[in-house]
C-alpha cells in the first residue's frame, strides 16, 4: 500500500480523499468550516506555557468542556505538583477494541516581541507571513481558504490535532458511521516544559489507562506533503565535558609546550569517543542497539523520508554515516553529537594564551534497548581509560600537581529513553493501512524519528503499543515565534482521524 | 661563573655588588636616589600609548633632552609614518668596540578605570598593592626604600631600563672610570603596537646603526631574583580555522548521524595536527629546527629556568612535552597552541543542535631558522590532506553539495619570526661575565625564550649579535593595569649597566 505517486500527479491531487467515510467527514467538515476555525481560534486564546499552573488549570477546563459538549465523560487527572492531564473516555457498545488518543495542551514560553502579532491573540492571514501574506480581516465571515494560517503558540503545537479528533468524532456521528472503537484521551498539561511528572501521572492512574493502542497526535507531516505513522522515536541526554588545564591561563610562548593544552587535549578526547564518520568509539556503546528489523527495512525503502531534500536544502554533500549512507539508517542508530565548544576566545579576541580549561557540550541520541545509565558508564569508563580523573567539580591544586589530566563531567538531568512499537506489529500495519486508504498521497511509516519526544514512559508503565499520527503543515514553526497552522491541514487531519475512529480495529 | 648558591644564603645578601664598578655606581646612586627617582617619574607622566603620535613625539622630544643634558648626541630617526625612534651616540676615545642599547620607549594602551591610580601620574607604594601596601604621600623628601615600588604605565616596561642606563653613565664619569665602550641608542616608539616599522627604520638608517653587540633591554629578570641574559626569542604567528559543516543549524535528533558535526570534525583536524604531548604532525613541521647546540645545553642544564615553580605555581603537574621533559627544552621546540575553541554552545546555553560550523584559534611558536611562509605551506597542505577544500571565504551553496569537507582558514597578519644568537658566540659569553661578576646571585642565561619578541628584524637586517639583559622585577603587571617598578631594581640595574658600559669588550 506504500504506493508512490508521481510528484505531479499528487500536487494536483486533493491532499485526502476518497473512501465513504472519509467523504463524509469531508462534507461534514465543509458544512462547518467557520464553526470549526472559531472554535480553534477560541482555544489557542488560552495562554498555555506550561509555567503558569493558573493558564494550564484554564486551558484543562475547557477542553474537559469541549469533551462535555460532546457526551465524552472527562476529567482532570492530577499526580502532585504536575500540571494536571484532562483524561476523556467515550465507550461505544459493541466495540472490542480501545484507541488512546494523545496530544498535549500545553505550549513553547513565547517571546513576544519576536512575534508579529500576539501570540495568544490568533490571526489568520491569506498564506504564509514569509510570502508576505496579509491578515484575513473577519475570517469568519465566509468561505475559508486552506491556504490560509492561523498565526498562534500551539496552533500546531499541539492545540489544532485536538480540535480535529474532537471534529472527526462530530463527523462520524453526524453521518451515522461512528465511532466504532472505544476511546480514550490522554492530553498533556507539561509535555513542552519536558514531562517531567508523565511517569507520576501514569502510575497514578495506571487502572484508567488500558488501550490496545496509544495514538499520538502531535509533530508534522512529511516534508513531501505525505501522511506519515512514526512508531519509535530516539532517546536524549546530553554531557558537560571539561579538560582542566593549568590554575590560570597562562601566556602561550612561556608555556607552550609547557603547560596541558585542555582545548587540544578536549579535541582528541573527542577524537577518542567518535570516528569521522560518527562511529562512536566507546566501549560497549552498541552493544544493545537491535538491528533493522525486516519490517522497518521495508518501511525505510518505501521512502520514509525525502532523502534528497533532507540533505540538498541545508547544503549537505553526504550523510555523515557511512559516510553517504541512507538518512533513515543514519537515525535509526545511536548518536554522538558535538553540540559546543568553548575554550579561551576565536576571531578578534584571540589572545596568545593558553586556555585554562576547554569544555564540550556533547548530546546523545540513544536508540531503542539502550539504557542511559549503561551509556553514562561507558562514557566515564572511556574519559577514565584515557588516562583522565574524571571529577564533578573542579579540581584542587594538590590534585593538579598529582593528575596530569583532569576531566570534570557533569550530566543533564534532562534526559530520556528511547521508545518504540516494533514496526512489523499487526496493529501498526492496521493503522498504516488505514492512513494509506484515506488519503491519495502515499503514506510514509518511519520506523525511529531522529528526534525525541518522552514517549519511554508511556511505552514502560502501560507496556501498549504506540504510534504517532501528525497533521500539521512541516513548515509551522513549531516552538518558534509566528507558529502556525495551514487551515488544510487541519480539514486533511479531520478526515484522517475520522477514517482511524470509524474502523472498529477488531479485524487482526 | 655559573655557580649556584643556596637560597637562603641568596636571600640574605644584598642583591648586586662588589666589583670596583658596581661599588662606584651604587656609591652614586646612594648620594642621587632623589634626583633618579624624580627624573624617572617625570619620564612617566607623559602619556606613551603608540596610537598617539603626538604623544609618541612628546617622549622622544624628552629622551632628546636627557640625552644632550649628558652630552649624547641625539636625534629623532623617521621612516614613512612609523612612530620616530630615537637614536643617541657617544663615542669614547680609544674604544674599539660599540654596543647598541635597546629600549622602547612607547607602552601598552590603558583602561583607566582598571587602575586604582592614573597610569599617567606615577605613584609611590611602601611596596605591593597586592600586600595592602599604603601610598608614599612626599617619596621625594628623604631616604627610598628599595621595596618601594613606581605604580605607573611604562614604569617596567620600558622606561625605567634607560633610566637605569643612563645613570650608569653618569655614575661611571663621576666616578672617572668610564664607559669604555662606544654607545649607540636605538630606541623604539611603537614596540607595543608590534613593531610595523621597526624593519623599515632599520633599513632606512642602515648605516648608522653598526655596532659589535646589540643590548636589548627589556622585560623581566628571573622569577628567583637571578639577573639573566636572553640569547633568543621564539617567533609567533597565528590562525583562525573553521570547519563548516551544514549551511545553518540543524536539529541534533533529527541530523544526528547526518549532517556532518563541524565541532567533531575540528576535533579531529587538531587531533590530525598534533599529538597529546605537543608533538606536532605536520609534515615538515620540524624540518628546520636545529639541534639544542652544546652551549646552550649547558646554560639549559645551569638552570635557565626556575622548572620547579614554573610548574608547580600554576597547578601543573609536568611539562606536555616529553611528557615531563625540561621546562627549557620544552620552549627551545616549536608549539603547536590552540589558543580557542568556538562553536555552538556549552552550559546553560547548550541546545540539542548541530553547530553549523566550528572554529578553533591555533597560534604557532617556531624557532629559529624556521620559516613562517613554509610553515603557512605546510598547515595548508596538511588540511588539504585530511580531505578538504580549504577556502579563505565562507562556502557557496554549490560547494557545500560537492565537497563533504570544507575548511576556511585565515592567517593573521601579526606574526613575525624566531630570532636568535648563538648561545656559544664570543661576546655573550663575555657578557654572561660581565652580569655574572656584578651580581652575587648567578646569572641565567636563557637560549630562546618562549615568549616572542619582534628582535627578527634587528638579527637579519643588521647581521649583529644580539642579548637581552633585563633588570625589572617579574611582578610587575606588564601590559595589564597597575604596572609597577620595584626601585631596587631600577638601582640594581644601574650597577648592571654600569659594569657593562664600563668594559671594554675589547678582550675577545
Amino acid at each position: 500500500m506504500l504506493l508512490r505517486i508521481a510528484a505531479t500527479l499528487l500536487l494536483a491531487a486533493p491532499a485526502f480523499a476518497q473512501t465513504p467515510v472519509t467523504e463524509a467527514a469531508r462534507a461534514y467538515r465543509e458544512a462547518h468550516e467557520v464553526a470549526i476555525l472559531a472554535e480553534t481560534m477560541d482555544f489557542l486564546r488560552l495562554p498555555n506555557n506550561a509555567a503558569n499552573r493558573e493558564d494550564i488549570l484554564a486551558n484543562a477546563r475547557h477542553i474537559v468542556g469541549l469533551m462535555e459538549a460532546r457526551g465524552i465523560e472527562a476529567r482532570i487527572l492530577e499526580a502532585g505538583d504536575a500540571s494536571p492531564a484532562v483524561y476523556g473516555e467515550l465507550d461505544v457498545p459493541g466495540a472490542t477494541r480501545t484507541l488512546m488518543l494523545y496530544t498535549h495542551y500545553d505550549g513553547q514560553p513565547v517571546e513576544p516581541e519576536n512575534w508579529t502579532s500576539d501570540p495568544y491573540e490568533p490571526i489568520v492571514r491569506a498564506g504564509r507571513l514569509e510570502d508576505g501574506a496579509e491578515i484575513v480581516e473577519d475570517p469568519l465571515s465566509g468561505e475559508i481558504d486552506p491556504d490560509w494560517r492561523i498565526y498562534a503558540r500551539s496552533s500546531s503545537d499541539d492545540k489544532s490535532p485536538l480540535v480535529a479528533i474532537l471534529h472527526a468524532i462530530d463527523a462520524l456521528r453526524a453521518a451515522g458511521i461512528g465511532p466504532n472503537v472505544n476511546i480514550r484521551f490522554f492530553l498533556e498539561g507539561e509535555e513542552e516544559a519536558g514531562s517531567p511528572h508523565l511517569r507520576a501521572l501514569l502510575e497514578t492512574h495506571r487502572d484508567l489507562l488500558q488501550s490496545d493502542l496509544w495514538l499520538i497526535a502531535d509533530g508534522p507531516i512529511d516534508t513531501r506533503g505525505d501522511p506519515r505513522v512514526l512508531v519509535g522515536v530516539r532517546g536524549v541526554t546530553s554531557m558537560q565535558l571539561t579538560v582542566h588545564g593549568a590554575e590560570r591561563v597562562l601566556h602561550s610562548g612561556h608555556y607552550g609546550n609547557v603547560a596541558p593544552n585542555p582545548a587540544a587535549r578536549l579535541a582528541h578526547l573527542i577524537s577518542s569517543m567518535r570516528d569521522a564518520t560518527g562511529r562512536v568509539l566507546i566501549d560497549g556503546f552498541y552493544d544493545d542497539v537491535l538491528p533493522i528489523s525486516d519490517a522497518a527495512r521495508r518501511y525505510l525503502d518505501a521512502g520514509a523520508f525525502d532523502e534528497d531534500s533532507l540533505l540538498s536544502e541545508p547544503g549537505i554533500a553526504r550523510t555523515e554515516w557511512g559516510p553517504g549512507g541512507l538518512y533513515g539508517e543514519a537515525v535509526m542508530v545511536p548518536a554522538l553529537n558535538v553540540l559546543g565548544l568553548d575554550a579561551g576566545a576565536v576571531g578578534a579576541g584571540t589572545r596568545n594564551a593558553i586556555p585554562d580549561r576547554a569544555t564540550a557540550a556533547i548530546g546523545f541520541r540513544v536508540v531503542p534497548n539502550m539504557s542511559l545509565d549503561r551509556l553514562r558508564d561507558n562514557v566515564r569508563a572511556h574519559i577514565e581509560g584515557e588516562g583522565y580523573l574524571v571529577l564533578d567539580r573542579e579540581p584542587t591544586h594538590e590534585e593538579r600537581l598529582q593528575h596530569p589530566m583532569i576531566a570534570e563531567l557533569h550530566w543533564s538531568s534532562a534526559g530520556y529513553e528511547a521508545a518504540s512499537t516494533e514496526a512489523g506489529h499487526p496493529l501498526i500495519g492496521h493503522l498504516v493501512d488505514l492512513v494509506d486508504a484515506a488519503s491519495e498521497r502515499p503514506v510514509r511509516v518511519v520506523p525511529l524519528l531522529g528526534g525525541s519526544l518522552p514517549l519511554a514512559p508511556i511505552s514502560e508503565v502501560t507496556q501498549t503499543p504506540f504510534a504517532i499520527v501528525p497533521i500539521v503543515n512541516p513548515d509551522n514553526s513549531q516552538h518558534a515565534p509566528n507558529e502556525n497552522l495551514r487551515i488544510g491541514n487541519l480539514w486533511d487531519g479531520i478526515e484522517l482521524y475520522a477514517a482511524i475512529l470509524a474502523d472498529d480495529w477488531a479485524s487482526d
